[in-house]
């Protein structure tokens, strides 16, 4: 396990670490208020659907700790953190989920801040224990699809530590096949446009010293046809019930293009990703976002400023291009393994 | 036709676009000595094979002119430049070629400054010709293929008139199918790591006043699923025997996936780009550069600085992944074709 996390309680504090000015700089944020990290989590300082809920449950937790200390009431701290931080993000499911979850726990508590406390700690161990499970079933799969001694891996974005409260989901799984001495070499897709993959998950495999290499998104098709990616190991916004998997853009062309090499297409997600109010992928609306984000990078204009960028967020990969998915109840290989997962306890 | 040109000749002075400054500033470079054209084409200023020749045949020209005005020995004047330009950049063919066809003429010509800017016109106006036959051959073969009125085209890297003496070879088939009135969009891979379609063409074809978006290189996949994409056409770097492909990096990806969306997968290279000594892909070795330029973009590094970049410069399509290649000779739909063009007069 390397020291990346993606938020922390300290007291009446939360630290978190600055995505945004990763991987320039290593900078610890405090949030000593409500309003600094609702800030963060607005800015995308702290990212990553489990993340954001787990940096929600501490800041309602922290709130509480520093009203007790002043002499005020911790409960009705709790409540204001949570009012201001529930809307910073209205599409994040986790925020509000995390923080209704907290105020719930107000209902009987006795000791108000130690019952915060415990139950911030509580959804960040939930997570720490999903992603635990996922890697473990994920590095159990490829045990069984690969033959090769050691694993060369190819990911996509991020989706480790930075972005829950464990070892992360895909990454999990690379970083669990890296804790049994079988990962051969990690290939990582810079993705464009934000660079998730060479800003994030490149720091994350350095400092837990994968071997590891990143390649521009364009590179992966003739790495595979040289054989040199033993399976592609990627994370889900939200799965389907049919199993169709909505991901960040360029998810849907690597796995079109692992089905021509042969090569296994694994999508690990926690069960709290499959949607079974979504039939199927075409029920999926895709955002597209803001051009600018093609027609720069990282503030550097790469574009005319009079040509347009068209910026679809995310693709849509269909159920019979996966190989599996991944969660933190067990391997789904089919769609109708997809609802036996889902409805295991 | 728009106003852009890769290089031209005034007097005894070479003019050039600077594309190193695009998209950001339209400078044009005035190369009054042989030196300053020999830098300009050692640091991509001018650059694509057709004009990088061009290039070098205007300087030749215009090192004549000069010393014919100082009352020196203009034939002299020609040797020397050509002995500054031709090793300027070993690996591009059309340089040393270039040199060697000017300096032939100085044998017979009497009138030697005007013999040597005919020759330029001449090595000019037969790429310009070149670029025109390959427009028409393959607008008319997206008309035949495509049964749309108005086609959208996906294209990849940089093809245009920055790059040869006309409108460009894939750049060129756009556009004529535009001049035609046919074009419906232009989809303009950004092509990481050196960004050449979102710098230079998308540059092109605002000037061209074409509808067009830039998108990043993943994003392809969901346009091809989506319907929007009727025709892929990009060029080559190189054309094995039997009709293997290498190209940029990322074209592969791009044939793979057209292949799985049944879209047509058009090259489009002069014939001078076949290389008959090579019999397949497999015997084409692929360049790897520098980590650098996938681990930082125009300057602004991307990437942690410990981690490497995996960088190869270009990929090998297979013959049977390509539908057609045009030429300024007529269309190879098939390796047997290929050879059949190649012999054309």
């Amino acid at each position: 396990m390397s020291d990346v996390f993606s938020s922390r309680r300290v007291g009446g504090v939360v630290e978190l670490i600055d995505q945004t000015l990763l991987p320039d700089r290593l900078e610890v944020l405090r949030c000593e208020d409500d309003e600094t990290l609702a800030e963060a989590i607005l800015l995308l300082r702290v990212r990553g659907a489990p993340a954001i809920g787990v940096a929600a449950a501490y800041g309602v937790a922290a709130a509480a700790v520093r009203a007790d200390e002043r002499g005020d009431d911790p409960a009705a701290a709790a409540r204001a953190a949570a009012d201001v931080l529930r809307p910073v993000r209205p599409t994040a499911v986790n925020l509000a989920w995390a923080c209704d979850r907290m105020l719930r726990v107000l209902r009987d508590a006795t000791d108000v801040v130690g019952a915060l406390a415990a139950e911030a700690d509580l959804i960040a161990a939930e997570d720490r224990s999903a992603c635990d499970s996922m890697g473990a079933h994920g590095a159990d799969l490829l045990g069984d699809v690969v033959t090769r001694d050691r694993l060369r891996l190819l990911t996509h974005c991020n989706t480790g530590a930075l972005c829950t409260a464990g070892i992360g989901t895909a990454f999990g799984v690379v970083h669990t096949v890296h804790q049994r001495g079988r990962l051969g070499h990690l290939w990582i897709d810079e993705t464009r446009p934000l660079l998730q993959g060479a800003r994030l998950t490149a720091w994350e495999a350095d400092r837990a010293s994968m071997p590891h290499a990143v390649i521009v998104d364009g590179a992966a098709a003739s790495l595979m046809a040289a054989g040199e990616v033993d399976a592609v190991v990627l994370g889900s916004d939200r799965i389907a019930a049919n199993g169709d998997v909505a991901n960040k853009i360029g998810t849907y062309g690597l796995a079109v293009l692992a089905a021509h090499h042969g090569v296994p297409f694994v999508v690990v997600a926690p069960t709290s990703t499959i949607d079974p109010a979504t039939a199927s992928g075409a029920d999926i609306e895709v955002e597209l976002r803001d051009g600018d984000e093609v027609r720069a990078l990282r503030g550097t204009p790469v574009a005319p400023a009079s040509s347009p960028g068209h910026n679809p967020a995310f693709d849509v990969t269909p159920a019979d291009l996966v190989t599996a998915i991944v969660t933190e109840r067990g391997v789904a290989r089919s769609s109708g393994d997809l609802a036996a997962v889902l409805h295991r306890p």
